[in-house]
């Protein structure tokens, strides 16, 4: 590999990079690049220049000016060209981002993604050709936008045993839920405005059910533990049950629901899931509303850290980009040393749903009548589950809502309790359950 | 300058370093060298031997159970050892820490400090050294303990263009106005049960006057700003005037009481200042309580981001010492590219406290008379400062608190309209004059 690369002007070092695809992202990373040139110049000691930028239709109208001989339809350009030596991958979806980025591995360049997809399913593949051909890997943008938690765990906090990471990692669950809470929206409402507003999809599945956050937590749980927590190992549960009855007893208890990614080194065995939580309304995640994310992290040395900022948006996700093409460019294209994170030898066991532990709020319609509830105590006291709180609204109508807070239980045995309580002849419904998380 | 260094077991690259000075964040950096070596191990690829530590008295009972062989009370044994490649201050104080870390720089080996007043006050001349020597000068545990924001602005933040830091970074205070705020305490009562606690020194003046606050402002700002900040030319206000009725008034208004440690610019002019402000107190930071300490920042691209973790303790400081050794060990001690920040040609101006705008709480001590709150508003008039709220509540005696809250307005005028208001005769005191900051 070239160390020293060809000198720009004032002796200044130049280094010609390529971008693979040109939406949002991709125009947030030139919008920073041309706006923030002379920071991005002296920080990185590079001029950067973008030598390709990979697009569908070049003769596209595009809000922003760029040089139309830079556009190229054929990826091709872009791999045989060894004067590029960084890759920038935006396209987003599986493929074909995955075999681009592995094919610019193959060839010798540094990669650049956003693709939380990719890293979070083909990473373990991809970061074994990078470290092959000693190229980095670089991913910022693909958790949590331009919240700098990806170079937190692998560069700040290495000196750290991490302990727990939670987030609040997907910005349109968390304007629905602030939604929610400040306007007493109910779940639809709030998800058309999120719509309207752009901070969600036509088809919202994606962030509604939990799956994106599911993808982000799995690539935070792999770098903060050092081993592989695929996708499919972790529990997922949306927020398309939360009512606003949930929300308001959750503040009558002091709570703040949230859409929570959590992964907890408990004796050696990861409890990874995402799930809708009650938080304490004090603690300064429960405050972070509207499209904002947020992550937590305890470090065995470090204590409590909170990250807070902008998880998406073009110039909140450039800004991760472009920070990391500048630590390739500050590492002088010379990584000998292999930069991308070391994993452990040994996998980490994941723990069973089951037999992970929680305190629950537990809401349920009860038939009004002696007796009713005496039984649902009776069940959750076999089943070995102690309560903490017991809320009981006198509603003058056949079936009233209960709500109930358990003490630390295991998730079995509110499984085996809500299994038995919905059984009861008195007892219309078991409305919801949501865990609730102390930090 | 050695490249590959000699390999330990297993293949594994080794390197040894030394500590001066032995105190309490001595003690923490070698607490996280031990208990997470594993992690330091992998995360480094070193394993990494603390050769040498530069002790006041050897023969002095530690809580730590240290080899006394490693121990010395000659630097120079440290600086002559050519297998020592990192040098990690953490004795404190202007000299001789500052010369010993310059004599590290000068036999080529690379710094990590803790050391706030030696990076504020000498920074330039270090860093000159450290550049020429090709070493690195790391000082993220200078401010803020365990929490990365030297190491955000110098490596995840590069691609912006910093608008702003907002801190609270000092725990001393904090935890005092925290105890004012919940409990209702005075500022002597809050300051005593610090220093009870731990969290304020015998002599507290360096805290609780702003002085701490502001060598760390001074390393943030020439940080953010790429510009030399001396410390003179911050300004500087400590909290010892806030009294509980401040507080209460503050909590009316929507707002809480911090110290704040501030950066703007302003049209390519800095603002540089450390003082009591009120801020909302639905903003993340205003939910920052105790000791903790929280960053603020906002970047042209990333937008709002917000850093909140310890600012002080053996651990989350040795966190970040322990960090910046990782750090200098994943660049494989080779930095030809120079690693330290490449500060602007031209000198940022410094704004004259003078042409600073802000809005005003300003408390006064009037005679419950007809005609005095006229006399009053009319001299803020005469000096264009514009009121948005008033506060008289009426008590029977003969001089009543007046609270005004001011649109924003130069200082130049407020000081103006205090200088006629406290000259009135109807007027018995301007108690107190704090300033809104807003997000």
């Amino acid at each position: 590999m070239t160390k020293y690369l060809p000198l720009g002007g004032d002796g200044m070092k130049s280094v010609r990079i390529a971008i693979l695809g040109f939406g949002n992202v991709g125009q947030g990373v030139w919008k920073v690049l041309t706006t923030n040139k002379e920071e991005v110049t002296r920080r990185s000691g590079y001029e950067i220049e973008v030598a390709k930028i990979l697009v569908r239709d070049i003769n596209k109208t595009r809000d922003i000016d760029v040089p139309k001989d830079i556009l190229t339809t054929d990826p091709e350009e872009i791999f045989d060209d060894n004067s590029i030596k960084i890759v920038v991958e935006l396209m987003g979806g599986l493929n074909p981002a995955k075999d681009y980025m592995l094919k610019a591995i193959e060839k010798g360049k540094h990669v650049v993604t956003a693709n939380k997809l990719v890293i979070a399913t083909e990473g373990t593949q991809l970061f074994r050709a990078a470290n092959k051909q000693k190229v980095m890997l670089c991913y910022e943008a693909s958790v949590a936008g331009g919240i700098p938690v990806i170079h937190g765990l692998n560069e700040s906090l290495t000196a750290n045993k991490i302990e727990k990471v939670i987030g609040i990692i997907n910005g349109t669950t968390n304007y629905i839920l602030t939604k929610m809470t400040r306007e007493g929206m109910d779940f639809r409402e709030a998800l058309k405005l999120a719509q309207e507003k752009g901070f969600a999809e036509a088809d919202p599945t994606s962030d509604v059910e939990g799956y994106d956050a599911v993808y982000k937590l799995s690539i935070l749980s792999s770098l903060a533990f050092g081993t592989n927590v695929s996708v499919d190992s972790i529990y997922r549960e949306g927020i398309t049950n939360i009512e606003p009855i949930d929300i308001q007893y959750a503040g009558e208890f002091g709570y703040t629901i949230k859409l929570l990614a959590i992964v907890k080194d408990e004796n050696n065995s990861l409890e990874v899931r995402v799930h809708p939580a009650m938080v304490p309304s004090t603690h300064p995640i429960a405050n972070v509303n509207d499209s904002f994310n947020a992550i937590f992290i305890k470090g065995n040395a470090v204590g409590d850290l909170v990250f807070i900022g902008r998880g998406a948006g073009d110039l909140p996700t450039g800004s991760a980009v472009v920070g990391d093409i500048i630590s390739i460019l500050r590492s002088n294209l010379d990584l000998s040393n292999g930069a991308n994170t070391k994993m452990k030898q040994e996998q980490i066991e994941i723990k069973d749903m089951d037999e992970t532990e929680c305190e629950y709020y537990i809401r349920i319609s009860a038939k009004d009548a002696p007796g009713v509830l005496g039984e649902v105590t009776s069940i959750f006291g076999k089943n070995n589950v102690s309560l903490s709180s017991v809320i009981q609204k006198g509603e003058y109508t056949e079936y009233v809502p209960v709500v109930y807070i358990t003490h630390k239980t295991l998730e079995r045995n509110i499984r085996k309790s809500i299994d038995a309580i919905s059984k009861l002849p008195s007892i219309k419904k078991v409305n919801n359950i949501i865990r609730v998380e102390k930090f």
